[in-house]
This record gives structure tokens, sequence and C-alpha cells, in this order.
């Protein structure tokens, strides 16, 4: 069964807890907004989208299992604060305050509308929110096939593998995940021989979370360091039929320029010098046509003690001891440490980039031309996709 | 000063104990052969030609602080049998056999000669371990001069930047070190600007051992994941004048097909994108005429758990307990894992070859003629030498 870190039905919410993983597997009942608030600051729930979706799921099923008010504008005002309240659990994530806005319109709508109680404020805010999590995995459930039918198509056929890099899948979105939602839908039709994921230092993204939702969702996975891509394609490239490499992306600009984790940039280098293709999947929410290049990306650095120390749980040769996590130094003393989170890869390394409404490819002049999909119709509410930590 | 990890005066023997490092810096004293033995077997010194060198003068040590027989004879048998006790000490070490080998044939030619008596064996055999100790740790001069000065030249003068990957330093040689000696040098002359080491996944020894020895010497060194070269060359590449990336190596093919820490190609790939310099720095003892390409050289591939547990003092949030050594795991239990302990980079990327005798280039027809530098006048006794683990 494909790994669900948010499941929802009318009045339940129950999510993965991401602290705990990868070594244990364990899903929090959320009752209300304070529950959603505290697991979004602790972190148990993670990824741009995912909080966003929370956050708005928590407050939906506090409202169904509420006897609430009659009065429409009373209604009104209680989701409007409890969003206030949401928002501050991660008060620097751009897309949940994007979100909270959202809603917000949808529910000051509601309320002005003739004749309306506050039962249909309240079901008015529950479906938006509902719609957000399908929204989004029937999104990613679509780069995924795009993203499938494409490699396929480009390998003419057979089974094929991919190599992916951090982690993009159902922990990272609603669910499904973008490059590795292209992974779980090569796998689905029997077209995946394997998935290479690299480990993704400093933070590990990749052994700790891409590795546990292949191993949990019994795809053929082989974890490699960031440093084995080049000789992995050179060893294995032809023998694992290797046929590409998909990332995710924190920021599509509109030149085709993308931001993502750092090492893809590396990654989109060495799949040029082997000829294999490089892609980068991503819902249309993470293209920016504002951005014209990656040179009006910022690159945001982060500390050193991210890369000199790392935390697990306790090995003591024999067993891991999963409710005894410990950090230990891996490197000298003293020494200066550069730290930057994301990487810009030029669209000239870039072959397609998959969204949900299909792969984008370059036309003759060589370039991308990302007006006409985010042209395309476009509805619901979601908020920005990103692939990374 | 420049990091020693191995002090050798007549009778002196101490032994930088590595397996405190990076964060104790212990100096053991070796007062005979079984000292010697126990060092090498418990790993507290180790790369290729340093231990050869520590197993040879642990013996001279013990030769030198004792009463010895005036017969040529029984010096001559016990240097033998205490010589095949030391190489069972680590059995699979090719080049310490090696090193015993050449060191035999001195002591026996000794104890044959006219007049020879049990003090003549024991200062042939003293001046021999000596001479391996004070050979290697010239040639990484000769490397670390030629080096400095073809990339100082290439870069039209002044201070330039370098990148390196594993540990090439006085932790892996006698001393001084090969692509790290190239580095020393650099910054002896002030030609230095600043020097960058990736971390070295899966073992890490840029970020314990190369940092340990930037740090220890002073040099302005910054530490970077192995998946930030590429943005590191793109980003900070002009602005810190990044001339070369230079590594060590494990074997030099005769075509300079070059076996080397995994990681290593892929630095090449990425300096070749970049249009900046990719150097081998190997004494000449690395270069293998009898391979003739890199599709002659055997990848080992190592256990899993290397690249999915990870060993280091606890941290406990404020101070590092360096008494307190904790294994923890750092990745999903179950995935599989590839983990090929070198690769071989191809001729096509490498720029030049630094020896102890010069800097071999390619020639008009853009191949290395590595026969030239082979057949150079080459003396005295030394044991290969590797730049890895």
């Amino acid at each position: 069964m494909v790994l669900e870190a948010i499941r929802y039905k009318p009045g339940s919410l129950q999510i993965l807890n991401q602290l705990k993983l990868p070594h244990q597997e364990e899903y929090d009942e959320i009752h209300n907004s304070t529950d959603g608030w505290h697991a979004i600051k602790d972190m148990r729930t993670r990824g741009a989208p995912a909080i966003a979706i929370v956050a708005a799921l928590s407050l939906a099923v506090e409202l169904q299992n509420s006897e609430i008010s009659d009065k429409a504008d009373e209604v009104a005002a209680f989701v409007l604060e409890k969003l206030e309240y949401l928002v501050t659990s991660r008060p620097t994530a751009v897309n949940l305050a994007d979100a909270a806005r959202k809603l917000k319109k949808i529910v000051e709508s509601a309320a002005s509308a003739n004749g309306s109680d506050g039962a249909a404020v309240s079901k008015a805010f529950c479906d938006a929110a509902a719609q957000m999590l399908i929204a989004d995995v029937s999104d990613n459930q679509g780069i995924g096939k795009y993203g499938a039918e494409w490699i396929s198509k480009q390998a003419g056929g057979g089974q094929v593998s991919v190599l992916t890099h951090c982690n993009t899948g159902s922990l990272a979105t609603a669910g499904y995940g973008t490059a590795l939602g292209v992974i779980r839908s090569l796998h689905a039709n029997g077209s995946l021989k394997r998935a290479f994921c690299t480990e993704t230092r400093p933070y590990n993204q990749g052994s700790r979370l891409t590795a546990f939702e292949l191993v949990h969702d019994k795809i053929p996975a082989t974890l490699i360091t960031d440093s084995m891509a080049s000789a992995l394609l050179q060893l294995k490239g032809p023998s694992e039929r290797i046929a590409a490499i998909v990332v995710g992306a924190d920021r599509v600009a509109a030149n085709g320029d993308t931001a993502n984790k750092i090492g893809t940039y590396q990654l989109a280098i060495t799949a040029k010098h082997h000829g294999v293709k490089f892609l980068v999947a991503a819902p249309r929410t993470t293209i920016d046509l504002q951005t014209k290049s990656g040179a009006g990306i910022t690159i945001e650095e982060r500390p050193g003690k991210e890369m000199t120390f790392i935390k697990g749980p306790r090995f003591d040769g024999v067993d891991i001891d999963v409710t005894q996590a410990e950090t230990v130094s891996i490197a000298a003393k003293g020494i200066d440490v550069w730290n930057p989170a994301f990487d810009v890869t030029p669209a000239e390394l870039i072959d397609g980039i998959i969204t949900e409404i299909g792969v984008v490819e370059k036309g003759e002049d060589g370039k991308f031309d990302l007006t006409i999909a985010m042209e395309a119709h476009h509805e619901g509410i979601k908020p920005t996709t990103v692939g990374g930590l």
C-alpha cells in the first residue's frame, strides 16, 4: 500500500509522526486546531503543502466534531480566529499563510451568502480543506503518470531504473509525491526495474525518508551516497537501464532554471555527461513566472552544525534502540563550513519539467516556454509545493 | 607546524593515535615490534605507506634499545622472525608484506657481507627503515612543490583556492601528503587563498581527517558535503579563484586512468564542466604500468553498514564528550545499499598527474605517457602509497 502521511475522513484526521521516522511508524490523532498547531510546531508533520493541509484539516475535524452555532457570522469569526492562530505555528511558511488567506475568502463569501447559516459556513470551509488534500494528491498522481509515460517512451519501453534525490514523496507532499510519484507510477505500471536514491547530505532526507517510503511501498530500491551517482551511471547505467534522474523543485523560474535541494545541480551535470535524461517533477504551483531566471533566486545558507553533527537512534552493535536518539560529532573541531541548502540547475541541463498537466519540453529554440503550462485551466486551492526539507 | 603522524629519531618512535582523531590528538610511544604490531592491528596507525614504515621503525627502535648479539646471523634471524610477525598485523596489506620482503633482502645481504657482525646487520636494517620514512616524506614534498608550481603557473600567479577529496595528508602517508601536500606547499608559498575539502562519504575521511589536518596547520579551509562541489564551483569558483581539484590515487593505470576514493570520478566530471583543472597527485609507486587501463581495476564493494551507521563522540547539545563514542543509525531499516569503495576516473578527465619528479601532462596525441616518469632513476625502499582509507 502506498504510504499516507495524512489520513483524513470527515471527523477524523491522523498524521504520520515524522519525528519518529524512519525507525518508528506512528500515527498521531489530530482532534482539533490545537493538536494541528502543535503537530506543525513540533515538526511531526513537515513539507510545505502538508503543513498547510494539516492546519486546514485540523480545523475541519474540530468543526465536524463540535456543536457549532446556527449563526453564519459566529462560525465565520471562529474559523478566522483559528486560522490566524494556526498560521503562528510556522510563521515563516509562506504557503501556510497563503492557504489561510484563500480559506478566509471562502469562509467570508459563504457567511455573506443569502440565507447562510453556521452549518453552511462550516461545510464550505471543510469542503475546501478536504479539496486541498485531494487536489494535491491528484496533481501528484498526474505528475507521476505523465513522468512515467515520458520516461518509458524515451527508453523505448521495458523496465527502466531511475535515480532520485532528497525526499519528494508522501512525506513531503499531501501524498504520492512528485519525483517519487513518478517512481511510484513506473512501479505501479510494472515499468520500474529499480529506484536508486541518494542519501542527500547533510540532512539525509534520502536515506531517512525516501528510503523509508521505498521500503514501505516494497519498491526495489538501492541507497547510494551523493558521491556515488557518477560511478553508478558509469558502472550500472547500462545493466540497470538507468533512464533518468528525476528530482523535485523548490522553485522553477520562468526560463526553467530550477532551485532544488543542494546536490541537484551536480546530478544534472553527471546526467548530461552520461547522456541520461534529467527531469524536474513539480506541480505548476512551483513554477514562478515572476522569477525570470535562476539568477533571481537567493540561496539560503544554513548552520554548519547540520553538516558536522548528526542525530539518530543509538546502535549498540546488535540492535537499534529507537527510544534513544543520540547526536554525534562527525567532523574535526574548528573547521569552517559552507552549507547552502539549495542550488540552481540551469535549464540547459534539464530535459523536461513534469507537471500535473504534462511534461514541458524545450521548443525548437532550445528553451522552455512555461507560460503555456501556466495558462491551462487551474482550479481549487492548492498550497505551494516544495520538493525539499 | 606541519602535522606529523610518525615521529622518529634513533631509539624513539611515536605515532599519532588515529582512533582518537579528530577529537583528541594523542601520541603513543612505540618501544618495540610488539607495540608496533598492536598499533597497526588496532588501526591506531593507518594508511598504506604509514603502516609499513611504522612496522619497520618499531623493530628499529627495538634493536636500538636492546643489547644485541655480536653475531651477524643471530641478529639477522631475530630481525627476519620479527618481520614475519609484523606482517601478520595486517595480513592483507600488500605493501607491508612488500616492504618486509625488501628489508629481508637488505638484512640477508648485510649478514652475508665479509666481516659483518650483529651491529652492522642492525645498522643496515635501521638505516633502511629510517630511509623509508625520509624517502616517503621527501617524495611527498616533491609532489607538493611540483603541483603547487604547476597550479600557480596555470592560474597566472596570485592566490588560488583548491578543492580536495578524502584524506591524502600526513595521516595517510609517512608525512606531508600527496594532494594535501600540494595544498601545504601552496600555503607555504603564500599562494593559497583557501582549501576546500569534501566530507567524503561514507567514511568521512575529509571531515574527520583532512579537516583536522587543515585546522592543525592553520590553513584557511572550508568543509563541504560531496554534493556541494558543483555549486561551489558555480557560485564561488571565480570569487575564490578555485584553480584546481586535486586528489590522490590508489592506483594509476598505464594510460592514466585513476582509481581513487569513491566520489573522485564525479569531481572530475564537474571540474570538466566548469573548466577547472583536475589533477591526480601520487608518487610513482602508485603508477602501475602492468594495468593498461581502468578496465583492469576491480572495484571493492564494502558493507552497506558503513553508509547506514555512523560513529562519533556524543554531543549533548552543549559539549562533545570525547570519551564516549556512539554509533547511530542514519538510514531507513531494510534499504538495500550499494557501497563501492573506489571509482575509476578516465584519463580524458585528468589534466595532469603530479609525481615526485614532476607533473606528467598529456602529449600532443591527448594521451599520458607514464613510462617516461617511471624510467627516471628511482632509489630506496618505498612502500606503495595510497590516497585513501
